[in-house]
């Protein structure tokens, strides 16, 4: 049987949580449903999807709300934290295109997967953490929160922060269940917010660190032989000399063009660095094409009129 | 082909937390590991598990973090906190399923799926919410509580307690994708806490609303054709005149012995009420059988050792 071509896509922090946005449940759930249209139009051409998204401001809430009620309730684990997120993210998504398939009369099943991914304990990365995450204290419960365990780094001008290591995705730990899922023509959202982190110590354990969710995504579409990788964020294109006056937008980059401009710190690593790292990674890995765009250029960037493609050659 | 009989169970709140416990997140952890070995050894004698669960103490503890954080970020309504405790607590099933499996030496993928359920904006249980939910507040907070809309009910000796419907549970909106999960060998964590309560107003929407787990789980069990409904509680055997000097544990209950039983008012409706509703309503519709028995006699129950089945006839 000739399957339809299946593309994953990693939603950008936008697809739920817009600039200058409170992030209440209303503004996320029709950031959603705004995001969603534009995935229900992809299965209406005949793609099959896997949907992976980011968790930045909502596993920031649910680390402040922890915090917030220590003496009512024992806090969760960052990690923990992490599958609340994907509970919440996931309802969202899910339930924004159940609806927009509802209204194409399109009957397409949805569903989230709570999903780990591994990491290395030996990463380097848990030897150096750079990753801010959570509420900033005042000094003296910084110097606390060291004392039970937390690494705290000084964020210039705003106050004391946790970091947390940032280390390398290995892999999806419920893969062989959303290779099944997507096999039985289920629209999969999975390892969201990059996954919960765990380590294998000869049992899955979670760990408190963060995953770049376009890197685990790369490790989700690779894993399910993905025909293209779509990764999606605030930007039509991806710029070389970015905000100089030489900036210069980029339809297409082969991979060896691509990792010219990486190593010449054309991609800053909070930002553009890992997204294009993603691509890059991808492309090798499979031969196929990987694809960065804004949220609201799916189709015209499928459609070859915008976005920047990362091809092999 | 001929498939291996399948169970849906569904747990109590003793899978995760155990009286006296605080609820930290390696006592739940502990809890959902010793759980996951009984329901290991069920795959290892051959059958198939859809698994569902309670969320009372983690769903509370969210709706807590909630409150105590509103000034800093906005807090979720109670479905989104519901589609939160599905991911905190199908991570810690999943994850101690997927670690016993391995100590097992048994390849079987589990996932947990965020799972909607579908109740009707005309049940009377929207007229008459009884069902206590979250922190007790004081009068005045209370007052304040009430004009933003929720309806409070004083909570004897402790203070004003935000009350919600306990609306009947119509069946899950992923249904489709946890059939095809099942048929594909998968084990399915889902309809956690009863489920997120939807509402179908045209499209799905959100509801602020407790479902019964042990309802819901009765339409999963149902929908997916299972050959047995199991419901795991503290208690090994159903009893009448539960705690009376003329108390009696019974082994097999006919539907229709059952509903008398129900109607004389012996299973109180915050406890053994529901369960035995639940294994009615599984009986009457499939025609088969349901067990309500203690989280660790699951085998000895499958084998006719101990517990209570409810029987057509």
């Amino acid at each position: 049987m000739l399957m339809a071509r299946l593309i994953t896509i990693a939603l950008g922090g936008n697809a739920l949580l817009q600039y200058g946005q409170k992030g209440t449940f209303e503004e996320q759930l029709a950031n959603a449903r705004r995001t969603s249209r534009q995935l229900v139009e992809l299965l209406r051409r005949g793609y099959r999807l896997v949907i992976t998204h980011g968790n930045g401001p909502q596993v920031g809430a649910i680390l402040l709300q922890q915090e917030a009620a220590t003496d009512q309730v024992p806090p969760m684990p960052l990690h923990a934290c992490g599958a609340m997120s994907q509970g919440l993210i996931g309802y969202m998504i899910q339930q924004s295109m159940i609806n927009e398939l509802k209204r194409a009369e399109m009957d397409v099943p949805v569903a989230t997967v709570v999903t780990q991914v591994l990491v290395d304990r030996e990463d380097p990365a848990f030897q150096n953490p750079t990753k801010f995450i959570g509420p900033w204290y005042p000094e003296e419960e910084a110097k606390r929160k060291e004392e039970q365990g937390w690494v705290m780094k000084y964020d210039v001008g705003k106050g004391w922060r946790r970091v947390v290591p940032s280390p390398d995705p290995i892999g999806q730990v419920e893969i062989e269940a959303i290779r099944r899922m997507v096999e039985a023509g289920i629209v999969v959202i999975a390892s969201g917010g990059g996954g919960i982190p765990v380590i294998d110590d000869g049992e899955y354990e979670g760990v408190d660190a963060v995953i770049d969710k376009d890197l685990a995504g790369e490790r989700l579409a690779t894993s399910l032989d993905s025909d293209l990788y779509m990764i999606l964020t605030d930007v039509e294109k991806v710029a070389i000399n970015f905000k100089k006056p030489n900036q210069r937008f980029l339809d297409v980059l082969t991979l060896e063009e691509a990792r010219e401009y990486y190593e010449e710190g054309h991609f800053p690593p909070g930002n553009m660095g890992p997204k294009v790292k993603a691509a890059m990674r991808f492309v090798e890995r499979t031969g196929r094409e990987a694809i960065i765009t804004s949220l609201d250029k799916i189709i015209e960037a499928l459609e070859g009129k915008t976005g920047t493609r990362i091809v092999p050659k």
